[in-house]
């Protein structure tokens, strides 16, 4: 056995797959061969989650299935109902997404067998106990899934009970594309080590949506939110990014583990954004303002530059739709769920348990003293 | 970037860990040093988890405050109980466990900070919630925890409102201290990733709980009483064994990632079975005797020798405890709660998200055609 650490297993292969290409250097990312960019353009939600779940884009009669299956299984079963508007209201998103998913697949146990048929029941459900708990702990009337819309309409319309912002629906349609697949990602690996057990993809989604949570990860652009609020005016940025390099202090939203240079999501999304943020009024224009303002500093930083990764854009773009900052992400879940799930799905069809090594650093022998020795 | 690719991570050493220390070829297994005879021998629960979690034998002062911790977290908040009481009684142990956890971990984020206090809070609960179900579920009267009862003597009278049979909950608690701690096996690897994206106790548990759920991992004592029903008569085994090789059928209880001897923990573990199983007429001492024979004739294999692993007395002994076999998995939970939490607490001190690599192996240039050209 090799006694090298690998710290975060950076770097380490793991397995093969095609379901996407990250090319960080030249800042590309691609799901199945095509660019994100081209399918946030031209795809919808539910092709896309095809073609990640299935290596091609579906025909007509194939993507219909998927709709029907997907529209099909949006309501919540009673029980589950009753534990969801018994909750407190000031849950965080993600703990609510976990217990209620967790309860979901307890009671669909003797109907999760395949891995795939549950991945798109979890997909379906997702945003149904987002909106419901969204609108429950603010009080708010219950809208139920509407089965003519298709799924980024209807979690929309579950939110706002409102259609008439067509332009947002179809930017967060775009947005969430963006967001669906990132390769082996701290949740999404999360999910392969419990697939690896032969555990049931509920099982697995729990596991990842507990490492989305994680500030590490799914948190950042909340935080991002939080700073550029921190920095709160454009003439500010300069000392801003001076006193945090002077302390030491991360800059949100910038640097990727993998993109060494743009992430390709962060511009598409700052493009969404633009179009959508009309207002120039508004608070989040002036968000948006800043946050320009801290790229351009730190793109053309002298000593290392900083580039901007898909959280710095997102979270002002959740919020300009009316989405709460706690909401966020619970939001990336929705997405990401299609990656997660893609990923157990062609792990374990040439599955090996994980089972890594650690180096023992501890001591050898220890005497077991009587207590009163001790 | 190195292309091998590890497979489920074999002898990948991914951290430091001063937490136990197993010698696979020698077959030995040490708990901080301590070989884990001397602990299950010697030592009680609450000892042994405060000697993983903290690198010493607690002086009785120690000992005292996480006894008192322990005890003080038993019950479950009435929201929690309302919801479990309501549970369909023919669920899966573990998604009781996993969605219960989680729960109680929404409603524990005020609280749930540090991650120490939170283990232990984890690890005072999870018997009362496989009590408690095993109760509900069976139309049994709840017996709420006993504050004069130490952490397994509480669990066994939760369970058989009975502190009668002494030995049984000795040996229960030499058996749970067996398993309280395995390196970095997929449950314990999952919850390892979960929390080195920083986020909460909670949500590693509920992962790993997830993960050990799979039949690759938690679920093989089950497996192997099914095996022994199956078997059926010490004069089976040998046609038994026979038609496995000819089969290529796995034979339960058998084998070891790690171990490539005996598994000192099934060593024990037949011990402690063969001292409590004093009746010779029922049908558990022919299970052990069918078991002795299947390690009589696979230890002296020609071919390709095989050893007994923890899980081939295990479910022999749960079951004449009294424990149904549904539950097995729920028992190693109970115990193994304790290696989870120190893992994580031990990695996120010098903490590395994970985020490995995969090899991609898809077409890099796909177009993207319109749905009517599919």
């Amino acid at each position: 056995m090799d006694n090298k650490i690998s710290r975060g297993l950076e770097g380490v292969v793991v397995c093969e797959t095609s379901i996407s290409f990250i090319n960080g250097k030249a800042g590309k990312l691609s799901y199945r061969g095509i660019p994100v960019e081209t399918l946030a353009s031209n795809s919808s939600f539910e092709e896309t989650a095809y073609l990640l779940w299935n290596d091609h884009l579906p025909n007509r009669l194939e993507l219909q299935e998927l709709e029907r299956k997907l529209r099909e299984a949006r309501e919540l079963p009673r029980e589950v109902l009753k534990v969801l508007f018994d909750l407190p209201k000031d849950l965080h998103y993600m703990d609510v997404l976990k217990t209620i998913l967790s309860l979901i697949g307890a009671l669909d146990w003797r109907n999760s067998k395949d891995l795939y048929e549950t991945a798109i029941k979890i997909t379906s459900i997702l945003p149904t106990i987002i909106a419901y708990y969204y609108r429950y702990s603010n009080d708010l009337k219950i809208i139920p899934p509407n089965p003519s819309l298709n799924h980024i309409e209807n979690f929309y319309w579950m939110c706002f009970e409102n259609l008439e912002d067509e332009e947002f629906i179809e930017a967060l349609e775009s947005c969430l594309i963006l967001h669906m697949e990132q390769g082996l990602n701290a949740s999404t690996f999360s999910s392969l080590v419990i697939g690896s057990t032969l555990s049931d993809m509920y099982s697995c989604v729990v596991g990842a949506l507990g490492a989305l949570k994680g500030s590490l990860h799914g948190g950042a652009n909340e935080r991002v939110l939080n700073m550029l609020e921190e920095v709160g005016a454009i003439n500010n940025v300069e000392k801003y990014v001076e006193e945090s390099f002077k302390l030491k202090r991360r800059i949100m939203g910038f640097g990727h583990r993998v993109y060494k240079t743009y992430d390709p999501r962060a511009v598409y999304i700052k493009e969404l954004l633009k179009s959508v943020i009309t207002d120039h009024n508004d608070e989040l224009y002036k968000y948006l303002k800043i946050a320009e303002k801290l790229e351009e500093i730190l793109v053309n930083n002298p000593v290392k530059r900083l580039y901007p990764n898909i959280d710095l854009y997102s979270g002002i773009f959740y919020s300009y739709l009316g989405f709460p900052r706690k909401m966020f992400t619970a939001l990336f879940a929705l997405s990401r769920v299609v990656g997660w799930t893609a990923h157990v799905i062609e792990y374990t069809k040439n599955n090996r348990l994980f089972r890594p090594s650690s180096k023992y650093i501890g001591s050898m022998h220890k005497d077991y003293t009587p207590i009163d020795e001790r």
